[in-house]
């Protein structure tokens, strides 16, 4: 049975229609599935409404003090729960978890270098054991993007590479892993206004000769290397579309092999 | 075994140091434990800095739209996963709950009577065999105060009730179940400036006795009034009583028999 790991982009949480069709389509799934979700425009709404800048550095969040608790409070709190309910509402036995909750994922502090993020969190260890006992209870884990240290701290972590590592470590049961990104276009798209140019197939050779090529190139790029590295992990699939053509078994479809 | 059900209030929740100490004293407690907790002082203190009213009556709070999403915030994200972290770094494997999580506990929105409570939920129904699941794994669930409908719906509920529907719950399954209930006074005292006045124990009788004498009245009745109601439905006893009492056994035992 292959488990699948759905992570859920900004642009889809920012969206209550876009949103209630994303849990749509979790809650049709087949087999064991985990949802990971980050955390979209409420984060900075509530920091502003609270007297706070965000701060943001090459359009990643500086995480201080004050915006740890924020982004606990609404990715935590607000985000997960409402989604939880939500796919209660669809009949999925969800359960919210931050990486601290059961020791799900361990991360440490990113050393301050050229930039100080603050308390964002580099992911360490996902406990797959943990997962898939709550798996087995036939619950449906939904995972925000809050890490912990072991030592009492929280940690703001990337929630791309939550589902990256998630996907890995559940891998490594072993089991079957489909790792799913669902954003706001059809794929991986060599013409940004050309929905018809999204990529059926990629194989890392293909990857490499189209990054060599300059046609694929921006965020796709970390987004596919890490992607890649997962697949060399022992992932299944990795899957890239809107929520559209993931349900039709399209979007952008990475695998080792052709 | 002997099941624990820790409730902490908002007076130990608001002091770092006495949240502390409770935490301690939970990661120590022998056999399964389940920690329940309120909000404390903070969903006040983000709703004024949002702009918002604490809206109260007679000491209740009226739960509107925006109310329910900063209280989500503070007890599901804030205050949970600062609980769970902390537990954890205390070698307590916490996996922290709002009532939707694994449809733990579910409620209805209280019908509208003489006062509109908003999204305030009443408790139908705690679901002790997942919470003894959770168990199981080994995991000790964090309760929220904050449940749903099964409609996609979240209520705002009062943790007392949670903590004791909750104890109820599991002395159904069977389990032999203590319910400790602490807060800021050494147990259920007879002259409030006096600390020896604490009651050591308490019998159903003992207790209409003192409530006919008027020694046991205000707030402390609604408690102990379901604190017997529990005792009914078969959990073993409900302790009340502040860190110190509790750590030493002391604090006050209400039981069924003498």
């Amino acid at each position: 049975m292959m488990t699948t790991i759905l992570k859920i982009g900004g642009n889809v949480l920012n969206q209550p229609v876009q949103l209630a069709d994303a849990l749509d389509y979790f809650s049709t799934l087949k087999g064991p599935a985990i949802l990971v979700h980050g955390g979209g425009r409420k984060a900075s709404e509530v920091i502003t409404a609270m007297g706070h800048r965000p701060l943001m550095v090459d359009g990643r969040r500086i995480t201080d003090e004050p915006t740890l608790e924020i982004v606990t409070m609404v990715y935590a709190g607000l985000i997960n729960k409402k989604i939880v309910a939500f796919l209660q509402q669809r009949n999925t036995n969800a359960i919210g978890l931050s990486g601290a909750d059961g020791n799900a994922i361990i991360a440490h502090k990113r050393p301050v270098g050229t930039i100080d993020y603050g308390f964002a969190g580099d992911v360490d260890r996902v406990d797959a054991a943990l997962l898939s006992g709550l798996l087995s209870l036939g619950l449906s884990p939904v995972l925000c993007s809050i890490t912990h240290d072991e030592q009492g701290q929280l940690l703001n972590t990337n929630a791309d590479t939550i589902a990256n590592a998630t996907a890995v470590a559940l891998a490594s049961l072993p089991q079957t892993v489909s790792l799913q990104y669902c954003f706001e276009f059809p794929g991986v798209m060599l013409d940004i206004s050309d929905p018809s140019s999204a990529i059926k197939a990629l194989t890392p050779a293909k990857y490499q000769e189209l990054k060599k090529q300059g046609a694929i190139a921006g965020g796709m790029i970390p987004k596919l290397d890490n992607a890649f590295a997962a697949l060399d992990k022992g992932v299944h699939e990795v899957v890239i579309g809107d929520l559209t053509t993931l349900r039709n078994g399209q979007g952008t479809h990475c695998r080792k092999g052709a």
